[in-house]
């Protein structure tokens, strides 16, 4: 038996419904994706998924938590998303992101042109490589007080570096849309970055003394990604799971 | 004028000759690659150039050198890699090699199934997010001595886990192959792995006392990629850049 992928029609935007079919993926069971929604990581996952209508996929928490060892036994670095195929699995939002891409082309999250579609990536690879890895690299410094000055500040100033370049490429792709990272639709670099800003603009400005960080184009960009009803479901779901956590403790 | 991307028939092996043809990519002038013989992640871009039997790009040095103001001018992290497309360009190895790939097909570094792909992807994003990052974080650390011995801890810890990672991954894709990281035949994982592995076996282990790091299937399968002429030219490129660098100074 296979699972179908089936579309959600109340996600399809009218400009788009032409583009939606029903998809196939071959597995005996629906595929499982491993997440959570306080991950930035995660949330790209659900924002494709919604802007391609499926809602098939079983989104399953990490079984003792993020880095345990009983999750570690499913992804080696117990780190979130991770989708489970049926046996083998695919880590890394970035390649979960890809392959979701290939199997369900339609509507497509990467641009036509190969120029373009490099550009697209290459924001999705400057956010994992050089904003989120620093960023999320403070937060065990941030318990040890005065000791960890030094190492802190050494990762500001890679996530400050980080958000320029992330607005240098975008400003000289040449190729930046008004509505979104690159061109008009939304695409894979939106999510990455919707997913970072938000927890650079929420938590890194006031927590790690961060303000001004972001550039005024990336901080714009930020504000009219809201209006894309996929992004700001997500970054919805981010706000509510942060609240959540800082009530219980 | 176009810019046609030739065909150097040395490079074919006899099994894909038939793959070969010529392309043409609708630039006003050659695409200029700055890059450097040491660079691991310049490496991949010359294995998959040769594999494809394209010999027309412009190999430059970065003007002023890596980090420096001249260069990141060009490209605003400072680093190799860098595609310069007429005007715009494309930064960081994972991403040029992506383009690359959907500018000239043939022969593929990338498997057939979407599945397959995936695996591929997650090896070189596996190499870039907890090999190569904290492997090169080490250097300045070195020469600080024993003030940055605990920085340096950990950076060693993280690249023992993500050599790991990289092991344990190829290993449950139930994909690896006898010579290649994914399959039979050269995919971009192989071009990542090596140049990362190279300089972990060749540097990392002397002068960080990293010995044992490298799980032994992994270190299989580095040598037996030094077997494919496109690895191992690339490979012996980097060789005679460290020497030069050595001797140097």
């Amino acid at each position: 038996m296979s699972a179908i992928i089936t579309i959600c029609p109340y996600s399809v935007p009218a400009s788009r419904a032409s583009w939606y079919q029903p998809i196939t993926i071959g597995l005996s069971k629906m595929p499982t994706l491993y997440q959570a929604d306080l991950s930035p990581f995660a949330a790209r996952i659900r924002i494709q998924l919604r802007a391609k209508g499926i809602d098939s996929f079983d989104f399953v928490l990490p079984p003792g938590g993020l880095g345990s060892d009983e999750y570690k036994a499913i992804n080696p670095t117990g780190k979130i998303p991770f989708l489970d195929l049926d046996g083998t699995g695919i880590a890394e939002s970035a390649v979960i992101c890809e392959y979701i891409e290939e199997k369900c082309p339609q509507p497509s999250l990467l641009p036509d042109s190969p120029e373009a579609r490099a550009q697209v990536r290459l924001l999705v690879q400057c956010v994992d490589m050089y904003i989120t890895t620093p960023m999320f690299k403070t937060i065990p410094l941030l318990e040890q007080g005065e000791s960890a000055k030094e190492a802190l500040g050494l990762l500001l100033a890679e996530l400050k570096a980080g958000l320029g370049y992330l607005n240098e490429y975008r400003n000289r792709s040449g190729l930046a849309g008004e509505r979104y990272a690159i061109g008009d639709q939304l695409t894979l670099a939106d999510g990455a970055i919707a997913g970072a800003l938000f927890f650079v603009i929420n938590f890194a400005e006031a927590m790690l003394g961060l303000e001004d960080a972001v550039p005024a184009d990336l901080r714009e960009l930020y504000e009219t990604l809201k209006d894309d009803p996929h992004v700001a479901e997500a970054l919805n779901e981010i706000h509510v799971a942060a609240e959540a956590k800082r009530a219980g403790g």
